[in-house]
């Protein structure tokens, strides 16, 4: 048994069943003076500390007046490549350097993918984050696209961070098809994906929906396929332009439509009506300075189930840190730190298919928990390019600790 | 001695007499392979490991590969305050909140004051900086604002950080004063600045030139005084509006005119022709969401002995990491890395009259050194929202250090 006592605030998210939208966004379940009690990996009671029964054996951990919550999940990351070179970080390339990052991605083995993405895991865990969504593309032939979701499996199995995997192999179209890019299209709709599914190694399937990247037809194409193998779908929609990503979305009941940034009011309201859960992105449009915010404020005041995640990626957004985000949200898209906490946690959850496992601290709920170094919630979004962990817990182990305590 | 090796890149920034300009902005001094050599609190050699004669009784540590450059030189920021709560946290109030910060600092002990401002100093350290010019302006009455300097003064005396003390009694017209500001000014510059100079508890004055705060004729008052005092000169100069505060800067000679988001081109050209030091806050910008940040690319192109730094304040810019603002600075502002680390170290020295003691690694200057957890400066930029610094010495002393090492 392990408690955690001394919370000056104990951010549960506890009760619904479904994504939080509209004001209940902003409604934390907030216990001051609490604790949580947690047997092997799950959650026993959670609540005001007066109230709750420590057995006599049991490890204490006093939080000291400190911010407890879920891990953050981080529902869109492509976290599995080989490490950038010192002039590809100098100017964000964007879009423009996956090229060399596939060239080089496709040239590692397995096993060195796995060693730099448990260190970019670790990073994660750093910055409180305990589940990631996380994606291939960066291999884009049969091989390398299995071999990353391989990789993405083990940090899974390892206990090395929590991973929701998603096959992404219609990221972009491979040098080598730029003359016959249906080929393309037909390699991962008839060869990936079935060997994806068959093999178990990716629970959605994702496509770059954008005019210069893959057309409409050819993302409902792989989407359809995908779709009919029963992996869950998601869409990279609208980013640059308003190419009717979230029409696709709508029309293919997708979990997610991520990005927005570009969406036309009829695209917003389909998404609406269809239940699909938008994840916005805003740390690759601070990267890659495209001026662009999707309207976050429309979506959370016109009850949509938002999402926010850090897109982590070498090219356009080189950030572990939903604080980071939570930061962009509330300075660039005028949401309010608890929405954005909401966003990051329970409703991630929802939109991967966890909502009954992680992203609330509610009796029989996983235990991945996060005490944070201060005093106030708010803090996570307010001092910002900062690291705010102080312990981090997946199923009640401790997998991230820092010494120093140095609150604002 | 203390030896540091194994220094994939070390970033001297050797050489010149006075803040770098135009293409020199770049040229970072890189020794690949090097090693330091320090006795007490200075350097003693600096350059390929190869040629460094490490003595025989010599404490090593090794880098392992990992970057080692000067400790960034943060030349704008406020942080002597009692600290905000909650609710001040949750939308950023700018400069909407000072009034609040205002009574709560002046309530607060001296005692109490120093406790968070040296919780605050250790969060700079985590984040590679090693000096910071400190502003008192939280407190606007003789007693309260001489209670700010020597909370800055004790910073530095008592090792925690070094510190470069600014009076800012101009920062705002204190609420009392609202129907006779002239009685204010008269106060700032005839009462106030003798005695901070009289007790030699600031290096600089600066004032908050702005329309709705003081006008031009009013920070000349100040300005003129703190001048005949034998104070240098900082301003607050076109942050939100065009008020000629770049020319006053100009007029006066001052050290640095601080922001610039608003000065037009000729207010630009009076600032280079004098050679005021452009201090540039970016996270001011970001924070704020104001929108417009300072034309930076244009001053660098110019030959200005661009400065970066952080603004550090509860209101408008609440971030301790120069990483951040490197981040901000290339992403936002179009600046390189390698401008916006000479910006942050050796240009930031000068304008705070340090340039012979900090800001390279050379021998004879003191050995303020961060070891950055990355294997090319330019993730520094590149990898935001984290913290990137592994080892911290104050002249030649150990500050700070990470046990977990998590490479990009």
């Amino acid at each position: 048994m392990l408690a955690i006592v001394g919370c000056s605030q104990l951010i549960t998210l506890r009760g619904g069943a479904g994504p939080r939208t509209g004001p209940a966004m902003r409604e934390l379940g907030i216990v001051e003076n609490g604790a949580v009690l947690i047997e092997g990996d799950a959650i026993v009671e959670a609540g005001p500390a007066a109230a709750l029964r420590i057995p006599p054996v049991c490890e204490v951990i006093d939080a000291q007046g400190r911010v407890v919550m879920p891990g953050f999940i981080d529902a869109h990351t492509h976290p599995v490549f080989a490490t950038p070179r010192g002039a590809e970080m100098d100017v964000a390339s964007g879009r423009g350097g996956i090229p060399s990052t596939v060239r080089r991605t496709r040239a590692a083995t397995e096993e060195q993918l796995f060693q730099s993405a448990k260190l970019r895991a670790a990073r994660f865990l750093r910055c409180g984050t305990t589940t990631i969504e996380a994606k291939s593309g960066f291999g884009l032939t049969l091989a390398d696209e299995l071999k990353l979701l391989r990789v993405i499996r083990r940090l899974d199995r390892d206990g090395v961070i929590r991973t929701v995997p998603t096959f992404l192999g219609a990221y972009l179209v491979p040098e080598e098809y730029r003359a016959r890019r249906s080929d393309y299209v037909d390699l991962v709709s008839r060869e990936m994906l079935p060997k994806v599914a068959a093999e178990r190694l990716a629970e959605y399937c994702d496509v770059f929906c954008e005019p210069e990247v893959f057309s409409v037809a050819e993302c409902r194409q792989v989407l359809d396929k995908a779709r009919f193998l029963g992996l869950g779908l998601r869409i990279h929609a609208d980013q640059f332009s308003d190419s009717n990503g979230a029409a696709l979305a709508a029309e293919l009941g997708a979990a997610t439509a991520d990005h927005l940034e570009c969406t036309d009011a009829a695209g917003l309201a389909g998404l609406h009506d269809t239940g699909v859960q938008p994840v916005l992105l805003p740390a690759s449009v601070y990267a890659l300075n495209s001026g662009v915010y999707a309207d976050a404020r429309a979506m959370v005041d016109d009850g949509m189930g938002v999402v926010l995640a850090t897109g982590f990626n070498p090219g356009s957004s080189p950030t572990p840190s939903m604080t980071m985000v939570l930061s962009l949200a509330a300075t660039q898209m005028n949401m309010t730190i608890a929405e954005g906490i909401t966003a990051a946690t329970v409703n991630a959850a929802h939109s991967l298919g966890r909502g009954d496992r992680i992203g609330s601290i509610e009796a029989g709920k996983l235990a991945d928990i996060v005490i944070h170094d201060c005093r106030d919630y708010r803090e996570l979004g307010y001092c910002f390019g900062v690291e705010h962990a102080w312990r981090v817990f997946i199923g009640g182990r401790q997998v991230f600790s820092r010494d120093s305590s140095t609150p604002f």
